[in-house]
């Protein structure tokens, strides 16, 4: 095990009708802010009411910005900062999923900041930030209490991450029945993405990490078994309930804890979504299987108990490869059972812009990514080849 | 599963020579705190001088108070308030184990409260309390990243706890290395209590907590796995840090989101150690038993699941008690193999003082402990009966 810090201070309000406490759960931070969110939705399902009454049945002021689309743009983030700035406003509260947080994130790093709020997603480290809340619609990116946010710059679209402690919301709401009107791919994707905040964590070649690989496990078998749940029956409570707390125990930095991450396939995948603008949840399905055949050789025992463990798949001790290639098709076939595409055809993707992903995503070939098996420029583009067959 | 809030913001610095980085996480809250701690083993082990000299190479000045014992005493906690009041001290830095951190804890509270600081052991809400900052030395409390503080008051010899977000500590550093030294029965007496923490909030008659079931199934077979490493070769870096950390999952909040818990032992255990001054591990592991068998006819399921997915007990499906039987087996067996006792006798207690002590915890048999079942004073009685055979 590696040494580590864990630092999660996101207080979590869990439940039923827990989106009326947003104002109490506000006003010890603010009585002016940024009330963030994407399209209609929360207007159609009264969500965005039930927010405004409370807010102001706390006397808090706000301004609106919506228009927050999937792979959020720097453009509407700048929108932002300037209404902030302009209105004074010095809490940013995001209704919605992760691009609706990440944007409130960006947001709330870029008002303190003089510089272009890009500078960020360019490594560089923050220092000041407004306080996020957060009522969360969609169980996916995590990031109701991580502490990134990836934003797409238009100009040249490039889909970029930043972390630090001071982005991580300092509430976030969680109510399980705001989930039941998300289409099924939206469900689907959404699951994609938690799966793959814990496997990303999962594989790795860090020895001695027992607990956080079961904890790993526990996770993955709850989507497993609570996502078709909730895909037949929309309204099932304890199914959606089951999926939104397991998005957060995905992301909140535990399972990660003491090991070496990879986040190659994350990385991979912000080339396809920054290109064309598929779900991220969708291109994930496609990429991690691609990852894991070109990559499962690399230490074939983890791939073994990932199959055993976490698929119940019986393991042929004769030949570990062929348990390991088994662990990995029952992945596939768990994200064709649930509506996801597993190809590049089936995500929609056609023409060639292979060598160009692989390209912008290795900084031109200058660097790699991932660390369960440092992938070049090359070896992106050939799991992008496995990708698209 | 139930509506929830999950708050854990204690930021935990996890491995080898961590210690050293006391000083520095110190001096953002104080340069003048309380450094608390036991007894001498701190100083034999090199660890008071370690800590003393990162205090100093950040500026920072302490008054110090040793002497606290297991099942801390409030004579203590009330010499710690008046030594901060004293000398302007607002900061307590535990170096310790549960029962120094717990006493830290009083001492943080009491400062700030110009009346009895027992008052908060008998209910009272917290308004204020001291930053709290943590060297862990023993894996067993969890009290590292917990809410709570039990203390025991000699006037009368009660053991009473207290809870609230404002006693987590600020940081805790936890480095494995610092339990290489712990005698074997301390390291088994503190696996009792972590496993204890996890079994709390595992038997529930809630329905629907799939997610937390299985991370506290995944908690306790970390724990099941490398107890008996540890033991064997107590300079086993990774078995020493799956139990700590584990120590730590078990206790910060997690595991019990969306159940009720139970708590019952941890209450009939306070009364025998509050009387007789064993370890608290070992109380528990003498009471978790009898309770099962008091109590796993109420929700037999529960205890089939506990076998099976914890002991890896083949299901007898046509007789379900008899798997339910055999898991709590499994257990007794477990705390005997890594040598603690599992009976009053084996604790060493011969007298009999179960009325006295059944009815302390049911306050005079007003009240009932637990949830799994609600246990009234002869329903303590006959448990601590069961533990006596």
């Amino acid at each position: 095990m590696e040494n580590f810090e864990f630092y999660s201070p996101t207080r979590i309000v869990f439940g039923k009708d827990t989106e009326n406490q947003v104002g109490l759960l506000t006003k010890s931070y603010s009585k002016k802010v940024l009330l963030h969110y994407g399209g209609s939705s929360i207007k159609k399902s009264g969500l965005y009411d039930r927010v405004v009454k409370s807010l102001r049945d706390e006397g808090i002021e706000f301004v609106e910005l919506g228009g927050v689309v999937p792979n959020p743009r720097l453009s509407l983030v700048k929108e932002g900062i300037k209404l902030c700035r302009d209105n004074g406003l010095n809490f940013v509260l995001a209704v919605g999923g992760g691009s609706v947080i990440d944007s409130a994130k960006a947001i709330a790093i870029g008002v303190p900041y003089e510089g272009d709020v890009w500078d960020f997603f360019n490594g560089r480290q923050v220092e000041k930030a407004l306080p996020v809340g957060v009522v969360l619609t969609i169980p996916a990116a995590g990031s109701e209490a991580s502490p990134n946010s990836v934003i797409t710059n238009e100009d040249g679209w490039y889909k970029r991450g930043m972390g630090s402690d001071l982005v991580r919301p300092v509430y976030s709401i969680l109510n399980p029945v705001l989930t039941y009107t998300l289409p099924d791919y939206q469900t689907a994707c959404g699951a994609a993405d938690i799966m793959a905040h814990i496997m990303e964590r999962y594989f790795t070649n860090t020895k001695n990490v027992d607990l956080t690989d079961r904890l790993c496990e526990a996770t993955l078998k709850t989507m497993i078994r609570n996502v078709p749940l909730a895909l037949e029956n929309p309204n099932d409570y304890n199914a959606r309930a089951e999926i939104m707390w397991a998005g957060k125990v995905a992301h909140f930095g535990l399972l990660g804890t003491g090991r070496v991450q990879d986040w190659a396939s994350h990385d991979i995948e912000h080339e396809i979504s920054g290109i064309y603008d598929v779900a991220h949840g969708a291109g994930l399905a496609v990429v991690f299987p691609a990852w894991m055949k070109y990559v499962y050789k690399e230490n074939v025992e983890r791939f073994v108990q990932f199959a055993s463990r976490v698929w119940n798949v019986d393991v042929c001790f004769e030949d570990q490869e062929k348990t390991a290639l088994e662990g990995i098709k029952k992945l596939e076939d768990f994200f064709r059972r649930i509506g996801l595409p597993v190809t590049m055809k089936e995500l929609g993707i056609t023409d060639d812009r292979m060598e160009e992903m692989a390209s912008k995503c290795t900084r031109g070939g200058t660097s790699t990514v991932g660390n369960f098996k440092k992938l070049a420029k090359n070896d992106v583009y050939n799991i992008l080849r496995i990708a698209n067959t």
